[in-house]
């Protein structure tokens, strides 16, 4: 098989989980990790996530068949950068960034090239709240889907990539993900609904409880699991998001003012009959979601 | 002990899970039920919820001790209502009802009286997105908090009244929920925020969801943990929140509009350092509700 061996570039949550989920799914290649913090790559490795920590993630990539960039959106900018000019065909570079269509426009005249590495962007809907390798799991893929958003580019990278790239997606149903093709665009406009407005959401529900209640400890109390649940994504890290608010800020923005919309709108209907509307229309959607479950 | 028979009114998820829980901690009186829903009631009967059905809900309660009104909380008023001329002295009606100023104002000159029945409002903080009897839990309380909104009328009952409505208040510790008191008026605005603004912010973000993707599967698929979590209470009944914001108007209105304020606050802070401010803020609420884990 082509890949024999793979550079993770940030061994937290998701890096980590990558590397635990490949090794118990029958990887017998090399992992190699790095990761601007020596303690999360330490904790990666104790944890049998890579095969060894590299201080020199640069040199890491240069050795391996496939890079794995995870990590907030801008610092995987950032690595497509500093790794087009030194790998070569043949060679690949995959990630697991939240957002694909800055990405994409990154790509070009970088990668995928006739004699550049190829760049396959890829994206796990999968995560938690909780960051950092010490909350890695080897089935945290399972039964997630996994998004491909490839474009004319990645379709002509050089064959020996290709190889490459056709094996790691391989390695992705392995994994018992459920590879999903789309367009860059689309991905960004589909994740702002499913993935970015409900974290927003909860941020801006768990900021507001904090600023409502400057006593806090009766309502904590009473709160129940549904206060848990929708705030749950509240404990999200800033620094992931960040990356997200500036590279999809359209979508996310025009995804926000639609459901203030709706909040409004319901406001205004808590007594009429278009309150049993909107219940209805809400159990619908939770219908069309229960049957889709894998 | 002066409990030795109760009549559950209503027998879905919430009165069939309180009957579950008195047996299954050790109830040894007779527990009696009776349901709208001929089939709801058979469904109680047959997990052992209750030890029989009445086809009158008004002779159970006639003959028994304690009372439990389960149900949207127009039923429970209804209730409230033809229960109040019937009942004397020394028998005690309580609920589950998720508002309570309303029904505080109800008993008024109907319950705790010289020669009335006692009446104990009473809301435990727990429940599902489903409902019905099939989906009761003996420990679907455990851990939860079961809110009292006694009044100075309440505190004034029949001492025979009393005897029942204190060992009422011991059972419910025994279910290991963690009991706690307050004014009706604050429990609704407490609730409104902890537990009704939740629910409506989980169904806008359901109905917004159904109407904005006419083709859902693309949409469906992607999705993962944040979308089928937040959407969760999505499912819930419309037949019991119509009651809840009908009753509890003015704080949800609030509460909801405070959020759609907060919501277009962070949109229109995507790229500024305030969408951090609103991170820490929501990191630091989870923080104090972690802490708080019974």
């Amino acid at each position: 098989m082509p890949i024999e061996r793979i550079a993770i570039l940030g061994t937290g949550l998701i890096g980590a989980s990558v590397g635990l989920a490949l090794r118990s799914h029958g990887f017998a290649g090399e992992i190699a990790g790095w990761d601007p913090d020596p303690e999360e790559l330490a904790i990666a490795v104790e944890r049998g996530a890579v095969h060894f920590g590299s201080s020199d993630g640069m040199a890491a990539a240069l050795s391996s068949d496939a890079t794995v960039l995870c990590g907030p959106v801008f610092t995987i900018l950032e690595w497509m950068d500093r790794l087009a000019p030194v790998l070569k065909a043949g060679q690949l570079v995959t990630d697991v960034g939240s957002v694909k269509g800055a990405l994409a426009e990154h790509a070009q005249g970088r990668y995928n090239l006739k004699d550049s590495a190829g760049f396959l962007p890829g994206h796990p809907m999968a995560g938690k709240e909780v960051s950092g390798a010490v909350n890695a799991e080897p089935e945290l893929f399972d039964g997630a889907a996994w998004l491909f958003t490839e474009t004319t580019d990645s379709r002509g990278m050089h064959t020996a990539s290709r190889a490459i790239a056709d094996e790691w997606r391989e390695w992705i149903e392995k994994l018992r993900c459920r590879v999903l093709d789309l367009e860059p665009q689309r991905h960004d406009v589909l994740c702002a609904w499913v993935s970015h407005l409900p974290q927003f959401v909860s941020t801006a529900l768990s900021a507001l409880l904090e600023d409502e209640f400057a006593e806090k400890d009766e309502m904590l109390a009473i709160g129940g699991r549904a206060l848990r649940e929708m705030t749950r994504l509240g404990a999200s890290p800033y620094s992931m998001w960040r990356d997200v608010a500036h590279t999809n800020t359209d979508a996310i923005a025009a995804s926000l003012l639609a459901l203030e919309e709706r909040l409004a709108h319901l406001r205004e209907n808590l007594k009429t009959p278009e309150l049993r509307e909107e219940f209805n229309r809400a159990n619908q959607f939770r219908e069309g979601l229960r049957k889709q479950k894998p």
